[in-house]
């Protein structure tokens, strides 16, 4: 199944990234610095869940390509900040872009990738309604972002993260940009405000299970499927799920030993992990990650059953089955 | 006429202040840092010009109101980027945000800034045609300007900069967002595509006209008219038409001893105002700005005449008679 999935977001992916392209692929410097992200691929779940939902209303795939590379070049715009902002180096196996180019043409990189999103929507075919409404959500969402990644920064200062306090940040950070691709597909398609309801609620979901898995991940994974070092959200001291039930269990210690240390080893985060995995951490976790899978589901479980929901259900699945 | 346009510009300010605050005043730390700058006011010319070129084609001034807002977000949202990567510490005699926050509490305030100038338009009163071709104008106006900005850092490592470099780079940097203001005031008040195209080019040679003035400004007016310290660009090395022009003059020694000077005193920067005014330097970058005035002027001649179109031929001599 993750086999399939990953061959049809492949597709989607090749058309988007033709799409990314056209707008990007100029050999001027500030282009080439704003490319080069994109350029290396990710696995664009964002632009194939515009797609979907975009389908899953009976829309047009054609109607969704332009709205699918405008939230791909947002949340890429996202990328290159945040790297500049958590001193991150590496990503999808090539060095950032603030460490290739120096941060203030990083930060004009994001800027840049942030207006051609919305010149993506603005200046699309779509009918004047859908490009504002379209529009309208991605502006939304690019406020929750901005939001979400302040509390994520703050987290770092503070020493009590609830798991609520975690939830409503990753709902910023990322939960909202999914709703808004789901949104964004529905209304591409021309679907009814319940079904755009719907399916936001769906791709909210999805976000937050995807995000919670995400961080599992960069703990529990290895370096050559993630293109970055695993642990780095940790030495970065980062307040991830993992670390806030952690910290309630027998693995408060070596938690407490670990966070926020640059210098970690291979060897400590492998005992860390044998500790959170016997104090039933890791489990907690990803029973939590599965409660948003089955709550997406349940949001579109009233939308006329087809193909492309067939493919909404598989890849809120893959989100959390998925190695990289 | 200089204190009737100010008296004017004040009144558009208050209005799109209000607004501006009603989107960003909120107690949230990041909607503070926001908040900084567009709350330190400014001249505002760029709403002033969305309102009065709104009014020139007939339209109402409330629907101005949200895309000016929209406009001055943008351009503040711009001078918090433009700050970090300029190290610039003090604007409208204010420490700038990242001097207060921190670089990457700046880049997400800016990020923020940017997100809600296309909420202003898009969440707006403005029937859906409207807002999609003023919010797709906002965009192609950012894009400009990243690549403006960029242009205006990559001359700082150059020697040879050219006039026509420099125009080009200014026309990124200032005259579209000037020629986007006028547009999307025009586009808001339903004007022709006639008057829009005569509006755009009189904001694009207004914008020309303002940038080059204010990079006079900049070297011959007093640091309590600024809010910053004259001589700032001649210390960071930037190119202005001042340098370009005065490097072809006997004035090319003193320049060269001075330009990324950081320490250049008022006494140097002094014996070079008068090296300049001596060799017609300051007197040919003068009639150079008024003859962007007078295409402006040209541009709108054919508009019918009303009060509004008055203002903006006041406007546009203001550009060039204002003491910051």
């Amino acid at each position: 199944m993750a086999k399939m999935i990953e061959a049809e977001m492949a597709s989607v992916s090749r058309e988007v990234g033709a799409f990314i392209e056209s707008m990007l692929g100029r050999k001027d410097p500030l282009f080439k610095s704003a490319y080069h992200l994109p350029s290396h691929g990710g696995k664009r779940m964002r632009p194939y869940l515009v797609v979907k939902s975009c389908e899953a209303v009976g829309g047009e795939r054609v109607s969704a390509i332009a709205p699918a590379a405008a939230v791909e070049l947002l949340h890429n715009f996202t990328l290159v900040h945040d790297d500049i902002m958590d001193n991150d180096t590496m990503r999808r196996g090539v060095p950032t872009v603030h460490v290739l180019w120096g941060v203030p043409t990083a930060i004009l990189a994001g800027d840049l990738l942030f207006a051609e999103a919305f010149q993506a929507i603005l200046r699309s075919a779509l009918d004047d309604r859908r490009a504002r409404a379209a529009a309208a959500v991605l502006a939304d969402a690019t406020v929750s972002l901005s939001i979400g990644q302040f509390q994520d920064m703050s987290f770092e200062e503070k020493d009590e993260i609830t798991e609520n306090d975690y939830l409503d940040m990753i709902s910023g950070k990322t939960a909202a940009l999914f709703q808004a691709c789901a949104e964004i597909g529905a209304i591409a398609g021309g679907g009814s405000e319940d079904s755009i309801k719907k399916l936001g609620a769906y791709g909210w979901n999805l976000g937050m299970a995807f995000q919670i898995f995400d961080d599992y991940l960069g703990i529990t994974s290895n370096e050559e499927a993630l293109g970055k070092p695993v642990g780095n959200d940790l030495r970065e001291g980062k307040k991830t799920l993992i670390v806030i039930r952690g910290m309630q269990t027998r693995s408060r210690e070596i938690i407490k030993s670990l966070l926020g240390s640059k210098d970690a080893t291979k060897e400590q985060l492998a005992a860390l992990i044998s500790s959170l995995e016997e104090d039933d951490v890791l489990g907690y976790v990803r029973r939590k990650a599965l409660a948003y899978v089955e709550e997406a589901k349940k949001a579109i479980s009233t939308l006329p059953d087809s193909e492309p929901k067939k493919s909404l259900t598989q890849l809120v699945e893959y989100s959390i089955m998925r190695k990289k």
